[in-house]
Formats: structure tokens, sequence, C-alpha cells
């Protein structure tokens, strides 16, 4: 899923408007209606479902390194060809292996019963057996480690905090700093493991997975989650008096496997150096089938792509479908793609990614030069119709093109609707029945159209902003 | 759970009315004063959740026939005696044995991946190591059923047919045919295995278990649950082409464990012979902590009593609490209870059960004789005011105390609202933070209500009709 950043940063845009064209001149009449065509087609288009329900049918979970992710790849280039991409290729990278084996929990002790965890990604494996140990409770990141060096030797470390249900996504940040943050905050204190409340908004027995290190392949501790209502259930227990867990996870691990991102491309005419690239990810954790995280994301961005090659003409520049992969575990992916693709940047206009699901778009924010606002107008307008309100300007792009996003490419970030999405989000519900097919046609239109004017128009989105001047 | 009875059978009481005393009569105005005033309490009462609370907390799953249930006894004795109980004892029986140990299913072949499941109460061990087998799916049992002898041999048989939502739970009747029937319909046609689409109304990946035999520990077959999501996952492949799964299930069974029904009473006083019976089942399904299934029902009825006990004069009847064990494998609570009792039935005056959630009471339905509708009638209007309707006159008492019914005890079902039931029920979601306080207060004033009326009027609700007097 995306990088959420809060709190938000509030471009200086906005502070001082520089000198703009009139915004009504800016998108050229028949492009706009060319646009707009896209748009209603988007909303009738059945290809960007077909590809996620194939996607998350025929290769199911593709944790990144995996043969699943290895199939999905494969399945891609196929499904890509049969949709008459002018091309398409991988371009191959390797990353440190993760796996999950065993992670089971128990009360030990005068209450003795099962707790529904989850390892965390980059779980380090128990002793064979598994460890018991005392449960110490902590609110919040914070309480741990404000929590005296030695005070948990020998103990389990437990960071019970709730994530914050948010349209958004914005709890998310909050919630995922205790997931990153747990094991060596507890390993610094002598701790044994680490149990954090699962980082989702879901009351439900799954526990919701994800990686705790974005850099090789362990962590500093056996790591898990707990399900909500088991986080509840050791609370309640720890009220009563001193509770110990038994701890069992086994974890397999390798230095290299294979993965790699898969592209496409719709060859653009009078500007086909330029690119605008529009992504998503195609690996996925292992406990659901990647529908929403993020099987949706690449049906989205596919369709929306494959509605403009239909189209009589091509667009002046060339449009870029990266399919990324292992992005789950440390955005590896984007940054293979930005290494790759490093002498390229500047031919980079426009970059996008979906990753948060398949709920309606609710917000377009831009990531755009002072001097580049009234293109940023121009497509807000555009896709209001389809319930789109204007955003601010601190686009850096999301999830994997956020690394050229913060290399200084221009982007945009259409966001949707994510009330439910920590509702399903790394967890074993990640499922197929769970997109609403017409949410699901909006982001197509909106990826659509905003892709070919992109595309269509030449527009510099770098641009500088005019220089001010000065009153007398 | 209840027996829901489907489709629900009319008592010929309504079809001809006999004479009856005047209904605003019957109810003498000091005992509806004091039911009223014991509604009003069991609306702030908060012993019946912490009843359950700690039931689910100390205990939690609590299987029939395991040492669970055996904590669980002991817990309740210390309960009741807490809360001064005049007596509490433990009538112990026997039950066939029944656990899971490992249950695992996998898609095999061109599109390998997991698939949650559950193996069903009764289900026999596969092979060690699993079978795998091509499936086939049917969409009722009936479909099942028409299949050719020997048309399944060596395959697996599944049945994908949805559980429809109800507020009285009448889908569940149909639900649970195929999961009783599936195993020995599958068997008699070669078959090697059973799978089904779970009998619950839910979307997450969380299987719904249950007893598919009630007589004996093991069934014709291996035999699972898929969870919704896993269900559509194997039909959409299945639509692709052939399909095989992997299917491992190990069980442990034994021919006889200890399990028992604990009692308490609120003794009577001038009919103390006289028994009004309020019952719960004390035993649940591993998967979850049985909060709703039926912790919640014990903590109504215990809290019902308790506020009648601590009235400053006692009923004139015995008022006696019954948590039946080993209620989901079979009623063997229901059946002990009512040997041990046979020669006690016409001391019985009133028997209902507590066994579908917590959710509102809306509809009060009673089995008596047709004599006493008119005490149907002044219940009904007595607890009209918690939102509750009237309904017919069927009831012969839900799960354990239908064993009564059945032989002719008057009874009443104070009906729960249950749309959202099955989406918990035999679930690993099937924990406490699902129920509503509000909803479960309701129900104690309910029982609290009734089951005083019961207790101090001394009312025959076995009574006859008056003799039909023909018109000349």
């Amino acid at each position: 899923m995306k990088h959420i950043l809060t709190p938000l940063i509030l471009a200086a845009a906005f502070t001082a408007l520089p000198a703009i064209a009139d915004e009504a001149d800016v998108l050229d009449p028949a492009i706009k209606a060319q646009a707009e065509a896209l748009m209603a087609a988007g909303l009738k288009d059945d290809v960007g479902l077909e590809f996620t329900e194939s996607l998350t049918t025929e290769i199911g979970p593709r944790l990144a390194g995996s043969d699943a992710e290895w199939r999905a790849r494969q399945w891609a280039m196929i499904k890509l060809k049969d949709l008459n991409f002018q091309q398409a290729y991988i371009e191959d990278f390797n990353i440190p292996y993760w796996e999950r084996v065993t992670e089971t929990a128990s009360v030990t002790g005068a209450n003795p019963q099962k707790l529904a965890i989850t390892a965390l990604g980059g779980s380090k494996s128990t002793a064979k057996g598994g460890v018991e140990a005392e449960v110490v409770r902590f609110t919040s990141l914070a309480d741990l480690k404000a929590a005296p060096a030695d005070s948990l030797t020998g103990k389990i470390a437990f960071i019970d905090e709730r994530m914050v249900r948010a349209q958004d996504g914005s709890g998310y940040g909050y919630a995922v700093a205790k997931r990153g943050g747990c094991a060596q905050a507890a390993a610094d204190r002598g701790a044994v493991a680490c149990l954090i409340r699962s980082a989702g908004t879901d009351s439900h027995r799954m526990p919701h997975t994800g990686g705790m290190t974005r850099e090789g392949a362990l962590g500093a501790l056996p790591a898990a989650a707990l399900a909500a209502p088991d986080a509840d259930q050791l609370a309640r227990l720890l009220e009563r008096g001193p509770v110990n867990v038994k701890l069992n996870i086994q974890v397999k691990t390798a230095d290299s496997a294979a993965s790699g991102n898969v592209i496409a491309e719709v060859e653009g005419s009078s500007l086909k150096d330029e690119i605008v690239l529009i992504g998503c990810h195609l690996d996925s954790w292992d406990l659901g089938t990647g529908a929403i995280d993020d099987a949706a994301g690449c049906g989205i961005v596919v369709a929306a792509a494959n509605l403009i090659q239909q189209l009589p003409g091509k667009p002046k520049r060339t449009i870029r479908v990266v399919l990324y992969g292992s992005e789950e575990v440390g955005l590896f992916g984007g940054k293979a793609y930005g290494e790759a693709h490093a002498d390229q940047l500047d031919k980079h206009v426009l970059i996008a990614e979906s990753d948060f699901g398949a709920g309606r778009i609710w917000r377009l924010t831009t990531g755009f030069g002072e001097g580049a606002m009234a293109y940023a107008k121009a497509m807000q307008d555009l896709v209001a119709p389809l319930g789109v309100v204007p955003g601010d300007n601190s686009s850096k792009g999301d999830s994997d093109v956020s690394v050229l996003g913060n290399m200084g490419v221009p982007a945009i970030s259409a966001d949707q609707d994510g009330t439910d999405y920590f509702d399903l989000h790394h967890t074993p519900d990640d499922t197929f029945d769970k997109i609403d097919p017409e949410a699901f046609r909006q982001n197509v239109a909106v990826y659509a159209a905003l892709t070919y004017v992109a595309a269509e128009t030449g527009w510099d989105f770098r641009k500088a902003a005019a220089p001010a001047i000065e009153d007398q």
C-alpha cells in the first residue's frame, strides 16, 4: 500500500500564488472532449475487473520473491500481450527473502487458550518449539521506549495501541510506527519477543501482517501481530494478573530471491521519448489474495492505458504502465526501477501509482512545479464530475513511484476513499469479493482521463513559477 | 445454538380460540408491578455481562468433553456461589469425544494456493499427510444426492450453497442440512471427502464449524467447511477447468469423555416442588471463545435468576437455572437432564433456553396448553414495552430444553434478533467484543420478568381448553 504522509505537508504553492494562465484556457477543447469520452468508457469498463479477478483467482497470494510472484509476472506478460500492448517486458532484480512457516501463540497457566496471531514480515524465528515468557503491556511505542534498559529481560513486549479509522488512511502512519519499531525497542530492553495489536481497523479474528523492516530480511526479534479481539483478550487477562504467553514463530529466509517489474507501453507519437508512468504493484502479502492490495491497482492502471491505446491515434507521449514487484517488503521494485532509469529521470513527465484499494477516488492531489498549477486545476476540474475534489500540491506519488517523486518527478495522487481499507489490508480478508465494481470503474475512468491528458497535451508539470513582479 | 424450526409450525390454538378468562384480569397487579420493577433492574444489570466477560476471558473456548469444559464447570460453581444461589451442583454424564488437530487445504496444479477451511465436528481424519483429489461442485445437498452411485469415486464433493440471512435465523435450518448430510451422501457415491461452503452469513476468511452428526463421534468421511471467499475462489477456479484439492484433516477421538450440567436454584416457597427451568449451554465450539454461543445465554439466565433471588420474598415456585454441557455436539446435556429427571417431568411447569446470541428479543413465542392462552397474552403484554411482539404458540423450547418440550413440558421462546448471528456463530469471531451491552440487558429484563411471573403466579401452562359449547 501507498506511503501516507502524516501530517500532510502543505506545499508553499498556495501561500503565494504566482501569475498563471487563465485556467479555462489551458485544456484544449478537443483533448477535453476525448478525455470525457474516455471517462465514459471507463465507467463501463470490465477489462480492469477481469484483470483483477484473473490475477487473484489464478495466482492468488504473491509473496515478494516467491514462486507465486514469479508466476504472476509470467501471467501478466500473457495478459498484457492479449490486450495488444505494443510491448511488454520484465526488468529483473533480486531481493532478500522472508517467508512465514509456523506462527502460533497461546496463553499458558491458569487460563490456557490460543491467540490468533500472524508473524510480521522480517520476524526472526523463535527457538524450535517456541519461547514462553511473561507479557508486559504498553499503550504505545513511545510508552515502550520510555521503559528502562533491561526492564524487559526475558519478557515479551506487547504494544496495545489502536489504529484510528480515517478516510484518507492517515491513521495508518501512526499505527505502522509500532509495527516497525516494536522489535528493536523491545530488543534494546532485553525482551525475547514482541507482540503488537494489529495495525488495522477491523474487529475480526484475523491479524494484520506487514513488514517491520524495510532493509534486509530479518528484524531484531520474533515479532507478531494479534487480531484485535485477541489483543482485547490479552489486555483483559493482564488486568487480572501476570500472563505468560508461549510464542512459536518459524520462518524461512534467503539472502537473494528473484523478483522483477513488469512493464507495458503505449508508445507515443511526436513526444515518444517522454513518459507518463502509471504504476501499481504485482506482489502481495501471503495471507489473502492481494485483491485490494494491489491487484485492483494493477487492474485500474492497465485498464486505463488499454482504453487509451484503443483510440484511433496514439497520444503524443509514451504511457508506461509499471507493475512493480516486491513493494510490500521494502519498495524494492520502485528502487530497482529508479536505479535502472536514473538517466531517464527528466524524461518522466508525470507519475502516479494506484495502491490504496478499490474505493472511489474522492480527491486529486498534485505535486507540480509552481508554474504548472493551471494544469493541476484543469485536471481537477476535468474529473470533478466523477466526485473528485481538489487536493493540495504536496504529492510525491504513492508507493513505488514515490522513489521518483522524491527525486523531483512531478506526481499526482488520485486519493481513494480508504475508510474501510484497513479492515482488509494485509489480512486474509483481502479477497476479490471485497471489491465494489462501480467504485473500481470510477477509478479506471479517472486514470484514463488524467493519463490521456498528461500524454496528449505536452504540458510541463515541472514548470517553474514566473518571477514575481514587485509592487512599486 | 437453538434448533430452528423451518418452516414454523402454526399451532392449532389460533384456529379455534377457546373461551378464555379476560386477559386484563389474569395477572395480579402486585405481581405485575414486581415484574416491572425486575425489568427496570434488568435494564441496568451488569451481573450478566460480567458473568459472560469472565467466562469468555478466563476459560475461553470450551469444547464439549475437553479440559476447558471441565474448568468451565468449576468456574461456574464458584461464580454461582459468589452470587449467593441457595444451591449449585453438577450432574455428570459422559459423551463421545472429538477434537480437531490439523486442518489444511490447498489447490494443487496450475493455480496452487491455500484455502481457509475448518473441519466439521465429527469429521474423520484423512490418511496421514492428506488426500488429494479432484473436486466436483454441487449447488445443494439435493444436487449431490441426485448424482449417480459411484459417480464420485475417488473425488471430493463440494456443496456450494449459500445461506440466507434472516432475522429469525430460519436460513440456518436449510444451511445445516448440507453440513449434516454432505459426508454421508458423498460417501454413498464413492467420494473420499466432503467440502461445504460455510453455513454462515459472513464474508470473512473464517470458516464456520459445527457438528455434522449428532450421534457418535465420527462421521462418514473427512469433511470441512470453506470460508465464503474460499468457496467463491474454488467455484471460480472450477469454471476454468478441473481442480484438484489436497485436504489434510487429523482429528483425535475418544469413546468417552466427562461432561456435565451445572445447576443452580432459587428455592420456591409454597410451591417449591414445581420448577421453572431457564437454561443455556456452557460448552462452545473451539474456534472462538463462545461469547454469543452461548456464554451470553448463560449470563442472561443467571442474571435474571439473580435479580429474582435478591427480592425480599422468594417466589412460590423454584427457579432452576441449568447451564448445560455438550450442547454443540449433540444436545447431550439436554438428553442427560431429561433422563435424570424423567420422573419429575410433571413438576416442570415452564422451560426456556437462551441460545441465540445477545441480540434484542423481538418476539415472544409460547408453547402452552390451549386453555392457557390468556397467560401467553399476559406475558406478551408484560414485555411489549421492551420492544417484544407476540409470537405464535408453536414453541417447544430451544436447544437443550427442547428435549423436555418435546415430552410435553410447556415452553417459551424469547426470540432474539438473529440478523447478524450467523456472521459470528461457530467461527473464530464469536468473541466478547461482539456483544451489544444494551441489547444484552434487554434480554436480562425479559427473562427476569417472565421467570418471575411463571414462578410467582402458580399458573398452569398445560391447561386444557374448556370444552367447546356447541351452537344450537
